[in-house]
C-alpha cells in the first residue's frame, strides 16, 4: 500500500508523450495549444481611432486654434489619408487609420458641426488622445501565446487576428474505458434484482469529452481467460487504460492478476485512501498506462479527478493551480487514511468554503448530483475544524 | 442611455422559451436537462455487499460463535443465495446481493480462511456492517434530478443507473454571430496595411461552443442596401442574433438604422459602461432577440459573459450562483460609469483574489490571455480599495 502523496508521484512519474495534431480554427477551443504563436505584424498594424470624431494636428489647437474646416472622411478600412493644411481635419470613425498628418482624435461629443466646419467644445484636450497606437498591444515577432496554455475563446480570438487559421494542439493518447463485473448491464436494459446497470463508463467518458479526450468503452465479465483475450487485444490499440472494478479482494478480482499476465507491470496496488483504496496502477513495456480503478462509482469518479486529470495535464504541459478551500464545518472520522470528502463549495463574499455532504459511501452517487468536488483530508488526523485550509478537487465548476 | 443593472433587467426580462430536444446519452454532457429523473427502482436496488469477505447472522456471532463453515460463495452478479445453517456464512463479493440470512459482512481482513471455515479474528462487529442497504440512496420513484441542472459526469452516470439511454435536453436558439465593418479581412488573408482580420465572430462561436451552443458566421460590409437585405434574410431564420461592430456614433455604423428598418425595436442602445457603451438590444414582433455589440474585441467579449451567457442560462432555468472576488491591489479610475475590470483571480488561501490587468483598452485582446475574467466596480465610486468584494464574471475557469 502506498500513500496518496506516494501514488500521486508514481502517477505523474509516467507522463505521456504527446504528440501534436493540426486542427481547424474552430476545433481549437479547449485544447491545449503545441505551438509558439508570433505576432505576424504589430497591434494595431496601425495608429488606430478609438472614438468616432474629428483628427487634428494638436499644433493648431494648441496655438489657439477652435474651428476646424472638415478636408474628408476616414473610414476603417480605407487606405490612409493625409491631412492636407494642418489647420483643418479629417473626420474619422472608430478602427480607420489615423490619418497621416494628424496626431488627436476629438469625439463627437465634444464638437458642433456646421457648414462643414467642426467647432472644438471642450477646453481639455491631450496630445494623442483615443488613438490606439500601432504595436502598442504587441510587436511584429512578439510571441503572443506559448505551448501548453487550454485555448479559451479570448486565445481563439488572438489566433484568428494573427492568421492562423490551422493550429497545432496536442493530442491526447487513444484511451479505451473498460468496466468489468457479472453484476452489471447495458444502460438500455431491465435488469435482473440481483443486476445493476453499467454507469461508470458514461461518467468517465464524460469526464473525458470535457477535456477534449475521447474514450471507447469495453466491458469485461468476471471470466479470466476471456478478460486476458479481450485484454490483449486492447493493450495492442489503445496508449492508455481505463479499467473500474475487479481490483479489489474477491475471488472473481481478476483485474491485477489478469494485467500481470498481459504484461502491464504493477506499479502500486492499493493506496492509503477512502473511497478509491483498491485503484491499481501500471505501465506495459510497450508504454501502455493502465489505471485501474475500483468499481464503485464515488471511488472511479474521485480518482479520475484526483489522479488522471492532472496526468492528462500535466502530460502536455498545462500549469494547472491547484486550489484548496475553507472547511465550513467540523468534520471527523476514524483517520489513517486519506480521506476524500465530498463537498459542496459556495463562494462565500471571495472565500470558497466547503460544505461536506458525505453521502452513503463510495456506492452512493446519487448523492454526487449535490457535491461540487472533493476536499482532501490528510492521512494523520481525524478531526477537521470548520475553517482549516484543505486542498479542493473540483469536478464541477461554480458557474 | 440605460445603466448596467437596467440593461441587465431588460435583457433577463426577454428571455427566449427553449424547446426540448431528445439526445442519447453520452451527448448530454454540459447539456441543461429538460425533464424530471425518477429513480425507477430503489439504489442500490437489494442489500448490496460493499466488502469482499463473509456474510454471517450477526445472532450467532453473539451468541459466541467464532469459526463459521462457508456453504457457498455469493459473487456479483448472480441471484440471491441464501444461508441454509444459521452457524454457517457465505463467502461475498463487493456488489453481490447479500444472501438471505445473513445481515452482516465481515472482511477478508478480518478473517483466516482454512478448511473452508473462516475465523473471526476480531471482536469488533457491528450488526448490519458493510451492507449499502437496500433505498438508502434513493427510493423507487424519487425524484433525483431536476429539469435546469447543468449535466455533469456525475448526472450522466446516474442517468446511465436509471436507464436513461436518451435524456430530454432543452435545445439552444438557431443563432447567427455577425461581423460588420469594411476593414475585416477573413482569418485566412493577408490584411492590407488598413485591415485587420476578423476574430470577434470566432472568439463568440468559441464561447457558445464552451456552453454547448452553436453559432453560424457571417459577414457585413458597411453599406446600408445590402445590410439590409442580409439581415432581412438572417431575420427570418435565426432566432437570436448577434452582431457586433457598427453601433456607435460614427458615419457608417449602420446597425441601429438597419435593425430598426427590418423590424427590430429597440429597447436599450448605449449603457452605462466601460467597456462595451455602444452596446444596443432589441427584440423583432416575430421574437427575434437581437444583441448588437461594440465591436472592440474586449468589449464584445464582456457583453458576452456578462448579459448573453446569465440571458441563455437564464432562460433554460439553470440556477447560476454569481460570484464575488476580493480586489488584490488598489485602483482607481475616472468614475461616473460601471467599469468592467480585467483581473486575474487566484485562490490565495481559499480566498479568490482579484489581480487588475487593466491592459491597453477595449481593443487590446492580446492582454485577454492573462486575464480570467471581470470585475464590475460601481457606476457612483472612482476609488477602489484592496481587499473590497466586487461582482466577478468569470469567463476562464481557474481550474
Amino acid at each position: 500500500m502506498v500513500s496518496v502523496a506516494e501514488a500521486s508521484s508514481i502517477v505523474f512519474a509516467h507522463l505521456f508523450g504527446p504528440s501534436v495534431e493540426t486542427v481547424g480554427l474552430p476545433d481549437a477551443i479547449n485544447k491545449v495549444l503545441a505551438e509558439k504563436v508570433m505576432a505576424d505584424r504589430d497591434f494595431p498594424p496601425f495608429d488606430r481611432v478609438s472614438m468616432d470624431g474629428m483628427a487634428i494636428r494638436f499644433e493648431a489647437w494648441e496655438a489657439g486654434r477652435r474651428e476646424f474646416f472638415i478636408e474628408d472622411t476616414q473610414a476603417a478600412g480605407v487606405r490612409q489619408k493625409h491631412l492636407k493644411d494642418v489647420q483643418n481635419c479629417l473626420e474619422v470613425m472608430t478602427g480607420a487609420v489615423l490619418p497621416k498628418g494628424t496626431d488627436t482624435v476629438i469625439p463627437y461629443e465634444a464638437i458642433g458641426i456646421k457648414n462643414g466646419s467642426a467647432a472644438v467644445l471642450t477646453n481639455d484636450l491631450t496630445k494623442g488622445q483615443n488613438i490606439h497606437g500601432q504595436g502598442n498591444d504587441a510587436k511584429n515577432g512578439d510571441v503572443l501565446l506559448e505551448p501548453g496554455l487550454l485555448l479559451s475563446p479570448a486565445e481563439i480570438a488572438l489566433l484568428a487576428a494573427v492568421g492562423k487559421s490551422q493550429v497545432q494542439v496536442f493530442s491526447f493518447p487513444r484511451t479505451a474505458v473498460v468496466s468489468s463485473g457479472d453484476e452489471l448491464v447495458e444502460v438500455e436494459a431491465k435488469p435482473e434484482p440481483h443486476q445493476i446497470r453499467r454507469s461508470n463508463t458514461f461518467a468517465i467518458q464524460a469526464a473525458m469529452k470535457t477535456l477534449g479526450w475521447e474514450g471507447t468503452a469495453f466491458h469485461l465479465m468476471d471470466n479470466k481467460e476471456q478478460m486476458v483475450e479481450t485484454m490483449k487485444k486492447i493493450a495492442e490499440t489503445f496508449k492508455v487504460i481505463m479499467l473500474s472494478g475487479g481490483v479489489s479482494k474477491g475471488k472473481f478480482d481478476f483485474v491485477p492478476s489478469v494485467l500481470e499476465e498481459i504484461g502491464v507491470t504493477k506499479l502500486f496496488h492499493t493506496v492509503n485512501q477512502r473511497p478509491g483504496k483498491p485503484f491499481w496502477f501500471g505501465v506495459s513495456k510497450k508504454g501502455v498506462t493502465v489505471f485501474a480503478l475500483p468499481g464503485n462509482p464515488v471511488s472511479t469518479y474521485m480518482c479520475f479527478y484526483r489522479y488522471i486529470k492532472p496526468w492528462l495535464l500535466k502530460s502536455v504541459g498545462v500549469k494547472n493551480d491547484s486550489l484548496v478551500a475553507r472547511l465550513a464545518k467540523d468534520f471527523s472520522f476514524t483517520g489513517g487514511l486519506t480521506y476524500f470528502l465530498q463537498v459542496a463549495v459556495k463562494d462565500e463574499d471571495g472565500k470558497l468554503m466547503a460544505y461536506p455532504i458525505p453521502g452513503g459511501g463510495s456506492g452512493d452517487f446519487a448523492n454526487l448530483k449535490n457535491v461540487t468536488g472533493f476536499l482532501e483530508l490528510p492521512e494523520d488526523r481525524s478531526a477537521f475544524v470548520a475553517g482549516e485550509l484543505f486542498p479542493y478537487i473540483p469536478f464541477r465548476n461554480i458557474v
